[in-house]
């Protein structure tokens, strides 16, 4: 597009959020730009790239193929990153013999595989009760870092990063937030009623 | 199991944060507990309840019956909350021939279905160029609060409630993370090294 700079008054509104964030997050980068000029885009796309690609060993487990699992194992992670499911785990052979594209393997050879492809990050899609059972055999294999799909809070040590996705809370707190939108209009309408 | 009482102490760890952060929730909220006798649990319970169950209508319509979609329609919303899925859509016509719990609806009834069942809030899980005309749709159809599953950001009008669920940015943050806490060891071990 010929554009050359950009600014965070129009990053902003792309990502969602304030100009001042913009530019806070980046100043925490080291990234700088200024006022008048704002900031050349290949000096950002070059830091930026820097700083989500230090990570280069994007290989990632899943444990869990119900529908949630099954959904997340056929998602398209290479369209835009470089996230790779190496493998996937399920407690029940029959799924263990169903054509998939990912081999799913049974819970016994987690220990192997995550050794075998030195993987570090997990998924887990298992049911809520299975969860932190699971949590606790994928860190005792090298995990570091799990994303959550079982709807509970999982135990465990400080070193190891959670990122918890809860369906019904995700769903739940937009009811909430419509309401309290609903509340905030009706207060508004009855006030210029009084007045 | 017999317990009347329950203080912060022990809410904090089983919600996943600190206890300051449960008495300030609370105390926002009007519930009020004092140091040494924590909170009544009666009182408690039917104070949450009237906050959370503020929104009687609890149902939703999901566009978009992809594999995210599917499984989300398959997904147990009723099981824990009273989220209920009144409606499915998509575009794919031979989609809407399949045989599945939910009816596939296609995309012209939009409107029609949205003003049946009264229904205020949407889940979005169509693909990424669809999804901003699917929300301007949805949003001239009456819907006030959307959960967004595709990858981008919606603009919407500032009313309206959006709450965007980026599987790849979920699933890149807990990399960074272990990237980071990673390198926090290695800086740690290098100072033990020195010293």
């Amino acid at each position: 597009m010929g554009i050359k700079r950009v600014f965070s008054y129009s990053l902003g509104p792309e990502a969602g959020v304030k100009p001042n964030q913009v530019r806070k997050d980046f100043s925490e980068c080291k990234i700088r730009g200024n006022q008048r000029a704002g900031y050349d885009i290949d000096e950002l796309l070059t830091e930026l790239e820097r700083i989500l690609l230090q990570t280069d060993n994007s290989d990632i487990i899943l444990v869990g193929m119900g529908n949630i699992g099954q959904a997340l194992a056929k998602y398209n992670w290479l369209n835009r990153r470089n996230i790779n499911i190496v493998a996937t785990f399920d407690i029940d052979p029959s799924k263990q013999r169903k054509r998939s594209d990912t081999v799913i393997y049974p819970m016994d050879r987690l220990a192997e595989i995550i050794e075998r492809f030195s993987v570090k990050v997990a998924i887990i899609a298992v049911t809520e009760i299975s969860a932190q059972e699971v949590c606790n055999q994928l860190i005792d294999a090298g995990i570091r870092g799990i994303v959550n799909f079982a709807p509970v809070i999982l135990k465990v040590p400080p070193d190891i990063v959670v990122n918890n996705i809860n369906l019904y809370d995700e769903v739940e707190s937009v009811f909430y937030w419509v309401a309290f939108e609903n509340s905030k209009k009706q207060s508004l309408s009855s006030i210029q009623d009084i007045e």
